[in-house]
């Protein structure tokens, strides 16, 4: 993984902006369809027509669409442009949990409030334990590169102390160490009440290209390298 | 979480046959509205015409519906269907990289072939850490559930070796130890190539509900107990 892989964009960023707000409300459509998708009784006549009228919509977009992932893309001022990503992806319709929020940096660490529905489930009424997982292995990335520098992960470990329900919830995570290439990062996930539900701690290791300087590392949310 | 939690179905099979074709389609047909949406490039007046007919889509569905997630539901011959599963569940539109497959069991363990694709992304055209840990956290769960007792997972810890790239992909888990209520589950992550990219070992602690005796243990992919 280096900055190479990383596709520059040399679109302006008005334009930018003006096509994240389109794809990304198409994106939010999509979520609320699964949700409703997931929870609707209507009958089998109604859920068949349905069915085909999303297909049919499917095929529109197709009409003209890049293959295989959206990658990430640089711009010109450095911003990490990653729509594609699986927990923050403005355009990645399983990327809900955050809602409106993002995850936010700090000088300690980051942190973030999650919404989790029931596309989230594992056990009845209670959130997925590999979800929390993945959320929190998004969230101690960027606590590595908001303290200092990216990091890929090399270690994480989830101790899970009590069930999440389903609903409201806030993930925390904070340097613990750092020394030459290691970084070591705790958190913990807490359910709508405040009890810690998940520890975890992770190790991440600098990558190489990342190593000789950090004048080439983008300043914000370079999210990209959970 | 015990078995009172699992709502009892009297439905008859065929019934429950027949609606799991029919809303699994419908599930199927979303989850490739997912990837369609994700990578389109049609025009904004297009995007925002799609979008306008998933919201109506959207509201059709919404007309029945149940409230909250599906949980899970158990029928009288101790089939367990929780269809809203986040990596397994029939009618979740997340729950994709699995296809057509099945996790399958042996007296062993557990393993599955996946495909994971663009909505699976973290760093550029690679998967991301978290949904490893995600696909691994349900497998180890059935691993434990295949071998002998259910377990929650209590303890997960996952080593990332290297990237692995989107595409075809393959995961093993396998009992390692058991002693008493604690079971400990290893297992890994080969990408196409059969490179091993995670290796995981997991700590599951069999419930309350499952230790007096097993005679009301479902044999069938009781696969809720991740």
């Amino acid at each position: 993984m280096d900055l190479s892989q990383y596709k520059e964009t040399t679109t302006p960023p008005d334009e930018l902006a003006a096509a994240d707000e389109v794809y990304g409300a198409l994106a939010d459509s999509v979520r609320r369809l699964a949700v409703a998708q997931l929870l609707t009784t209507v009958d089998f006549d109604e859920a068949r027509a349905v069915a085909a009228e999303l297909d049919a919509l499917t095929s529109r977009l197709q009409a003209s669409a890049k293959a295989g992932s959206l990658g990430v893309e640089l711009t010109a001022g450095l911003d990490v442009r990653n729509h594609g990503n699986a927990v923050i992806g403005l355009r990645n319709p399983f990327a809900a949990a955050l809602g409106e929020h993002r995850i936010v940096w700090s000088d300690t660490g980051a942190g973030a409030s999650v919404h989790l529905n029931g596309l989230y489930e594992g056990p009845p009424g209670h959130v997925h334990g590999g979800v929390l997982a993945l959320l929190l292995d998004q969230l101690f990335g960027e606590a590595a590169a908001a303290t200092g520098v990216p990091g890929m992960t090399a270690r994480l470990t989830l101790n899970y102390r009590r069930p999440t329900p389903l609903g409201d919830a806030t993930m925390m995570a904070w340097l613990d160490h750092r020394e030459g290439i290691k970084t070591t990062i705790k958190g913990h996930f807490k359910d709508a009440e405040g009890n810690i539900t998940v520890e975890a701690d992770g190790l991440f290791i600098t990558p190489r290209w990342a190593r000789a300087g950090q004048d080439a590392w983008p300043s914000a949310h370079p999210s990209t390298f959970e």
